[in-house]
């Protein structure tokens, strides 16, 4: 299988190729086609529907900036909760802020967890047995229904594109639970694709966040396998100085949280002030 | 030809691929090998031994970063020499600065400019006939040694990378011309691969161009189509103050170069300051 090169699918015309060594997993949950490879260069890498996940060699650009920005941005987040990050990589970023009470995930897919477990250990690590964490294998859309009215300071949803089982969290019913949950200086983050070739999804995303949040912005992570570009992650909250925090208080709020800075690879505090200042190519797709 | 790939062979198990619609030209030139193709996502593409060098769709980032930024940090550069870039684009981008009073561009492959003005007309427009430009078709490496001491301000190189004919562009003989024809507040830029993928590129040219150069260091920006996270520009001067400019006054440079501001879509003062801002990752890979 030396040769056997696996090809993303995500857009019709362009995309990544890796070749790979082994295929590991091949599973049909309930919710979607999950796929996990052995790759020569990215080490292993998980698929969902065709489309990249996660790569081992990579991952690490994705959870610093998924997870510290905006619980730092927040500064004092006790009640943090994650939507999809079947990985685990969310929740053991989440779970370095010391001042972090609780962290309540719900993924979906149960088998995307058991794959990670088995085949992706390193990237959950001891999350999942952390006593402040609680695991929860049900529906977002459906938690953030029933959660209590301003029970979460930060919500963090890691989801696929608006395609499939990630539809429903990109959805006017999602996002206005959401803002209910979340305390006064509360803020939501999601995945908002590659604006370079997805320009519609940081676009509609936004407005549909606009109708619940009084302030709604974006920021940017070069994901090398989410390619084409900067992603974006989008951002919800009440007060735009959250995005405006300095490099001095963010580096004096992340000694405080934690071994933030010595172990985050792509993350630093300037990176993290610099992730708001978006190219006008992709703030010209946010809402005024 | 409706499903024919192009799959880019920069790295032998992970890249890019694009669907194309029709080859328009494969040339053998003396140095390489050309190609340009329609694809149905990116426009036209030139590919130089298989590795894209520029697409239509996404130039703008790298030629604004390539330019934009060394000419507004150096901010009074009268003398330009362009090495490579045979598409026209930096030779354009350097032409929107009013100070500039003569871009010399040196470009060893004449099959590369002839190819780009007739397929790749929008990239070069009409700073080919602009008479402040100077267009070579000769070898870089022969020009610096030929060129007077203290004859330019800044140097930008848009090289492959160090590997065939560009090679020459990394060396030791290279870096001591430049270093040489650059006035005493010169500095020169170059790319630098992407670290993600190819980081010795980053390590070893920037420790060679700090034999020469009192300064040096990287900037970085997030291409579409060079994948694989952030490329780096590579960075040598004499005064580390270039690269540390403010925003505002960055802005103050850009209104009176001309019209940079409303023009660039990636670039933009901010995005120009955080540009030195290099993730842990990618600092580690510059020498102390």
């Amino acid at each position: 299988m030396a040769d056997t090169w696996l090809n993303e699918t995500l857009y019709p015309d362009w995309g990544q190729r890796f070749k790979t060594a082994r295929e590991l997993a091949r599973v049909k949950s309930d919710f979607q086609d999950i796929g996990v490879f052995e790759t020569t260069s990215h080490g292993r890498v998980l698929t969902l529907d065709g489309v990249i996940q996660i790569t081992e060699r990579d991952e690490f650009v994705y959870q610093e900036m998924l997870t510290h920005v905006p619980l730092l941005a927040h500064g004092n987040a006790k009640d943090v909760l994650i939507i999809g990050a079947g990985d685990g990589g969310v929740l053991k970023h989440v779970l370095m802020h010391k001042g972090v009470e609780r962290a309540v995930m719900a993924e979906i897919d149960g088998e995307v967890i058991r794959l990670s477990k088995e085949f992706l250990p390193g990237i959950g690590g001891d999350a999942w047995t952390n006593p402040r964490a609680k695991v929860i294998v049900g529906d977002g859309i459906d938690f953030v229904k029933k959660a209590p009215t301003g029970s979460f300071d930060v919500v963090i949803v890691d989801s696929t594109d608006p395609i499939g089982v990630g539809e429903v969290l990109f959805t006017d019913d999602f996002y206005e639970n959401a803002a209910r949950i979340l305390r006064d200086d509360g803020l939501i983050v999601n995945q908002c694709g590659v604006p370079f070739m997805q320009a519609d999804e940081l676009h509609d995303t936004s407005v549909r966040r606009k109708k619940f949040f009084p302030f709604v912005s974006a920021y940017v992570a070069a994901v090398p396998t989410y390619v084409g570009g900067y992603m974006t992650l989008g951002w919800a909250g009440k007060d735009p100085k959250q995005t405006e925090v300095s490099v001095e208080e963010i580096t004096t709020r992340a000694e405080a949280a934690g071994d933030i800075i010595a172990k985050s690879e792509y993350w630093s505090p300037r990176v993290h002030v610099a992730s708001f200042w978006l190219p006008p190519y992709i703030a010209k797709h946010l809402p005024k």
